[in-house]
């Protein structure tokens, strides 16, 4: 499989998604400033890819640091963090990689504390951040992995009604493995599905403006040997018209408190047109996509970007000088359009406040449980750390 | 206005549509096989310019014949005509047109009966063929005005809602004055609409692939002073959502007895979103493009497209090497997601099979005045023709 992201030691290696299908090329990410820059021009792109990315972010952005000082530290932490998340404002994964990055250096230092010198704990917290990072990529693949079972159990009625033929999903954008650091939300039923056998046929939206459904779910697709058919976002009603779609499932940016969706422009319409059709319409994420600090999708920030992309961005001009273009690269698809929300660690179903809120509080469990099953099977870095974490488990 | 379609007494002049918005080239069509690639390859389309276009082709392929005999000219008349309705299968103008050459062409051979010699007979012939094509342009302009006459009207409880703010349209594709000989169709009401000074805001759906709402429509309208915002297809969900959107118009290439609307592909996706959205969803078009012969849109031949369209078709490549592609260039919307029908004749509504017939009723009354007030006001072509037409007229 393609690799979208990759740790070298010295650089964060992304597959450049802005080159796909053409040209496969890795660019090696040094520091905060590229990786802003890859986050914006979407080099990398898709929430979960762009969670983990902007962590490495945050470590490049400070594992030179050689000041004296553990505030100075923490400073240019913070600094480093605040500006990667301004790179996209939709995808919650961003911020929530950033501010997951800030409490693990917070918990590190406090570990830390009673080190002889500044410069030792700095060295300590660097080690976190790069542990934190690593763990969240590692994370990403298992959390894809569980998305793409709960999600294939909720297909095993179509499974059976197609028999031997091949389930029909329609997906938008690109929300699969390369969207995330493998395996993906949307696709991971998929890849799960083929592996045990069972028939696939894809219909992918090639999403415009960028194409990234053209560009890269048929690229993957294909490298990964599932049939999947290119349509313009425009066809996907005809397509339902027809009988040929038997579930939608696309991933998600940002997932409200009561299920409301942001995703790539066009999700609503899909929505929208499954509804009718009658067609199921799945969401798939990992957790960290569901942001539970705001109620309704009215309050995701929506993404406008250069209306160049439209008129301009397929290598010649197709709009008139001066025109007016509106370019925004989200919509919000509103909860009761959503038939279910496919996350790691279950499927949820409406009424979504309840079924998101349970989600977290047996996450609060669970953290714990995987905090001491980690204890176990891991050396732990410091025995502080352990007990720091044991501690505040204890008192959550 | 810019022309879409110009007869010089040698040659049709269209506007290359496919080299819009950059270049403004207009190309010569001399005979049917250039007219056939014409309509084939986009560079005039619209339902209404095509039928008006493949008129001339009919005439340009027999205005050289310089045969013996009368039976060798309809065998070659036939032969352009067969040759012409193949180009493109969707759009009913066209066939409608290439009929309607045929009955001119048997008419005039019926009124030219007892001349001296075929030759004679030959060269009034084909006078009456150029008189029909130069009447189809003509019908058209006054079908397009009275069209935006008819829509203007459907339109004016919006007017009055919005007072001074422009009123929101939407459109789909170019339905537009470059899609007909003038005024257009969807674009109609808005064109009157700004001579009585009401002012419009339109969002044009870029529609993909060939991008002719980017390309033409916002052109157009940029051109005739009506402001307009290009988005992606799939944007319009969002835009409704918005409460942007006060109406759709759209074209249509064929309109089936029962109401069912075959138009660019996309549409229907709008119909089911702006039906989601309680927004009123207008066809506009021409009488010329219902076909009665049909009953519903299950029987419209769908036009199946080159992929290339999709994956190649602007300037650079977007899609995997050897990847699958679907690519049908119309939907049918059915009839039950449509508002209204505007016409030159007049609007019609639900239930759309009477509402439809009743059109055509109608019709064959208002043929035989027209035709009436045709010999009152125009020299007849031939007394003989007047004759026949009269006495047609009282055995129908």
């Amino acid at each position: 499989m393609l690799q979208t992201i990759t740790w070298d030691g010295q650089a964060l290696k992304l597959l450049d998604q802005t080159k796909l299908p053409l040209e496969q090329v890795y660019v090696e990410i040094r520091d905060e400033k590229n990786m802003w820059h890859a986050i914006r021009d979407l080099v990398v792109r898709g929430a979960p890819a762009i969670g983990v990315a902007a962590a490495f972010g945050v470590y490049l952005g400070v594992k030179d640091y050689r000041g004296p000082e553990l505030f100075g530290f923490y400073d240019r932490l913070n600094e480093v963090a605040d500006y990667l998340a301004t790179a996209r404002p939709t995808a919650v994964n961003l911020s929530w990689a950033v501010d997951r990055m800030r409490r693990a250096a917070r918990e590190a230092g406090r570990d830390s504390f009673g080190a002889q010198r500044p410069q030792d704990a700095i060295e300590v917290v660097k080690k976190r951040l790069l542990q934190e990072c690593l763990d969240m990529a590692r994370e990403d693949i298992e959390a894809c992995r569980k998305i793409g079972e709960n999600g294939l159990k909720l297909l095993q009625k179509v499974v059976k009604r197609r028999r031997a033929q091949p389930v029909e999903i329609l997906t938008h954008c690109n929300a699969g493995g390369l969207a995330t650091v493998q395996y993906g939300t949307a696709l991971a039923p998929i890849y799960v599905g083929k592996e045990q056998g069972i028939p696939f046929h894809v219909w992918s939206d090639e999403t415009r403006p960028l194409l990234q459904g053209s560009r890269i779910t048929a690229f993957e697709l294909m490298a990964n040997g599932i049939p999947v058919t290119i349509i313009c976002d425009s066809m996907a009603a005809s397509v339902m018209a027809a009988g040929q779609v038997d579930a939608v499932i696309v991933g998600a940016d940002r997932i409200a408190a009561n299920g409301d969706v942001a995703n790539k422009i066009g999700t609503l319409s899909l929505a929208i047109n499954a509804k009718h059709f009658g067609i199921p319409f799945y969401v798939a994420a990992p957790t960290s996509t569901i942001d539970m600090r705001i109620k309704s999708g009215a309050e995701i920030p929506i993404e406008e970007r250069p209306g160049e992309e439209i008129s301009n961005g397929l290598g010649r001009k197709t709009a008139p000088e001066g025109s007016d273009i509106y370019n925004p690269a989200f919509d919000v698809t509103p909860a009761e359009l959503v038939s279910a929300i496919i996350t790691e660690k279950s499927v949820v179903k409406a009424p979504y406040g309840k079924g998101l809120q349970a989600l977290f509080e047996e996450r609060g469990v669970l953290k714990h449980t995987l905090q001491k099953s980690r204890q176990k099977t891991k050396k732990p870095k410091s025995k502080s750390a352990a007990k720091a974490r044991s501690k505040r488990a204890a008192r959550g």
